[in-house]
């Protein structure tokens, strides 16, 4: 077991205690959830912290360990780290419950009383308050942990078992059942908002009916499946993902700041958007500390499959699944790059993560590379060659003008390709960074130019 | 990978067919829920019985193996196959979920349409009929799903990483905290009937605050670890659990049958029990199959925390934990029994299964031994003399009087004592038949007596 330094303990616990000492005041004074949910998000993330250091030699000796590729010692650290962060944030969220409905309670608990109604021995049978509770915002609550309990048991079979790549694809569409369930017999609109300039055609609603469902399962095999191919880099799988977990926290605050004509009909949601994501930033952010280049530890797909499953949660329950889309563009371009490779149209190397240079020290595209016994289809040669030309590929050619070798298909590659040779760290940030600027760009997008689509932006 | 033989092939694939056929049906005709949740079961008891075959290779690559110590050729099974049974478990309860909701979702759809409301583009944000819906049942599906889940991720820790003995006793009553929490903000009546002869000094109700949390953290920790503890001859983990289940299953039946006064109050507490328990007999029924002796399977620490907090769930959310506890006397003699050596009173060897006589074949009361270097305190020899005097242990005595050898403190070592060497089969049946006959003892108690200690059974 690795101990923290004096440092961590002292820094960890202070952060501990003060967030436990502002706990305790919000449930004191009746304060907003929000605060307690930032303090228990920052226990979270100390607890996290400490967790993973402490349980690093048990992962490893268990066999949940691999070797860093693109570092010049490569020894082995612990694996599958992820499943850490996810057993924190359920237990935050669990604990995060009383906080959220503690108004509530107490507003129905104090009507009894004013009524002076007596408690009886048969209302024992049938609980108290039942029919004057936000029993929907509960229920939500409910089944989004039971989807994020749900997928965090399928990325533990996933790291355990080695499980093939089209078996692995559908994993978070079992997990995301109970959310689909709750989903149909509870809320149940599959209408849409037809876009004005289609509303000649198609009316001002469309009932899309079952097809709404298949739509919020590929979301929720999407976001996951997403975040775990665009990785390879350390640090990138927590990074992006606390990115766009930012960025739905900043479009959720349009919704509930208080200078936004309340109550906002759609605040509600946004708020439980919030309280699912705070407890995820702190959890991802203490991940990210190990994460980062040099890593000493890795996630594992544990983690992709868990924090594409929150995004899927939140951007369903929440209602906002199109505005979701919208902050996973890098995510979106880079399978869409990708395909040609997953799909096999273009032979796929076991691992396509940039390659390392030791002598450098810098990280630089990988490539498959195509044998005159296994030669690229012509035509396909042809369209590689194009796509050198505008830059979205480098190839090398042969002398009788084949196609002997491409960078692979991933965004990391890509980037390498425009900005040449990077240091880990360096790939990383830039990613981020681009990742931020253009979620930013879609947010803006999505709330200045819905007007032109839609008869209103929902925010006003 | 096992295949199945052409016979389970064709019975399987039948039950599969017709149970499935009743689903449509069900659907089709709005008919009952409880046949769907049959039919559901009956398909998670096939699905089981195939997937347990099929994985069992992979389960064994991975390191989920172990030897069966009772047997002569002790060949390596695959270990931990309750993690099977859950997963199935928590897909079925899932798919159920539309079936239970039919009718009411029916209802709020048809009652929106006769009032000729056209649902207006805002709509769209807050659903359209969570107000009529009864969520409180909704609620308490999704916390009954995200207990379970949690607790089947604590099991695969616990099988996959050497969790010291102390640490796993208090695994359930993380899992449980879903629950608990959903009891919290949900339900939050804490007071508890008072039995008459007390009444006049404590009044009808006794509100037992935060002690009530802790009166349902004790059962969740005790349901699954009661089950863990009652181990070690094929067969016997998930029988307990199914003679569990059958009993609860039948007591609820006492308040839905249509020959009881309907609407009766505690019909819908006892209505989600049966839902929650007739997959939980399917997918066990499976297990049973492959684990009865001579076993092809183990069920892992994951099956007995999971069954137990299915019982702990159904218990404690339908309102009728103390009977619950009726139901669990031989795991509550075995767990008191057990204390001296738990609590190393008494030295407690690594294991203390029966022990398995290779030459007649049959199982014998295993002992624990006292060298002269190690001996026992003079107390508590005498002690162990006086449980042997009346029968309820069986210790051999050195010519100085001193205790040098006892039977484990285990009821099945008891049985053992009594019925003398047995073979292993039918060791499991006798102690099955004992279980079955206290616990309808019991339930007649609980219903016939419950008169003399409170006003009413709350059954009539």
């Amino acid at each position: 077991m690795q101990d923290l330094s004096r440092t961590e303990t002292y820094s960890l616990g202070g952060v501990a205690a003060i967030c436990f000492a502002i706990l305790v005041n919000a449930w004191k004074s009746d304060g907003e959830p929000l605060f307690a949910s930032l303090a228990i998000s920052g226990i979270a993330f100390a607890f996290t912290y400490a967790l993973i250091r402490w349980t690093g030699d048990v992962f490893i000796k268990r066999g949940y360990k691999g070797r860093d590729l693109s570092k010049k010692n490569a020894v082995e650290i612990p694996e599958a780290m992820g499943l850490v962060c996810a057993l924190v944030y359920l237990l935050a969220v669990v604990n995060f419950l009383p906080f959220a409905f503690k108004h509530d309670i107490a507003e129905v608990t104090s009507a009894a009383i004013d009524k002076d109604r007596l408690l009886e021995a048969l209302d024992i049978e049938t609980g108290r308050f039942l029919h004057r509770f936000p029993l929907e915002k509960l229920a939500s609550y409910g089944f989004a942990y039971g989807t994020l309990a749900s997928v965090t048991i399928l990325g533990i079979l996933d790291d355990s078992f080695d499980m093939r790549w089209r078996h692995k694809f559908f994993i978070p569409a079992f997990a995301a059942l109970p959310m689909l369930a709750l989903y149909y017999v509870d809320f149940g609109v599959t209408h849409v908002v037809v876009p004005l300039p289609l509303r000649e055609y198609l009316g001002d609603l469309v009932d899309l009916g079952g097809f709404y469902y298949l739509y919020m399962a590929a979301i929720s095999i999407f976001c996951p499946n997403c975040i775990n191919i665009l990785a390879g880099v350390n640090g990138i799988e927590v990074g992006q993902s606390l990115v766009i977990a930012l960025l739905i926290v900043l479009n959720d605050m349009l919704y509930i700041l208080p200078t936004v004509n309340q109550p906002h009909p759609a605040a509600e949601s946004h708020l439980f958007s919030v309280y699912l994501l705070l407890p995820f930033i702190g959890v991802s952010l203490a991940l990210l500390k190990h994460n980062w280049f040099p890593a000493k530890v890795f996630v594992g797909d544990t983690y992709c499959y868990f924090a594409g499953m929150v995004f899927a949660v939140v951007g369903i329950l929440g209602h906002f699944s199109k505005t979701l889309l919208l902050l996973f563009i890098p995510q979106i371009f880079n399978f869409i790059y990708s395909a040609p490779q997953l799909f096999a149209i273009v032979p796929c190397p076991r691992h396509r993560l940039p390659r390392f240079n030791a002598r450098t020290g810098l990280l630089e595209p990988s490539v498959a590379t195509f044998t005159e016994e296994k030669p690229l289809r012509p035509l396909v040669g042809e369209v590689l060659k194009l796509l050198d030309r505008v830059k979205l590929l480098r190839v090398q050619v042969s002398e009788e003008g084949r196609v002997t070798e491409t960078t692979n298909f991933t965004i990391l590659n890509l980037w390498l390709v425009w900005r040449g040779p990077l240091r880990e760290d360096r790939l990383a940030i830039e990613i981020l960074v681009m990742q931020t600027a253009v979620g930013l760009l879609g947010l803006l997008v999505r709330h200045k130019l819905a007007l032109l689509l839609f008869t209103v932006d929902n925010r006003f």
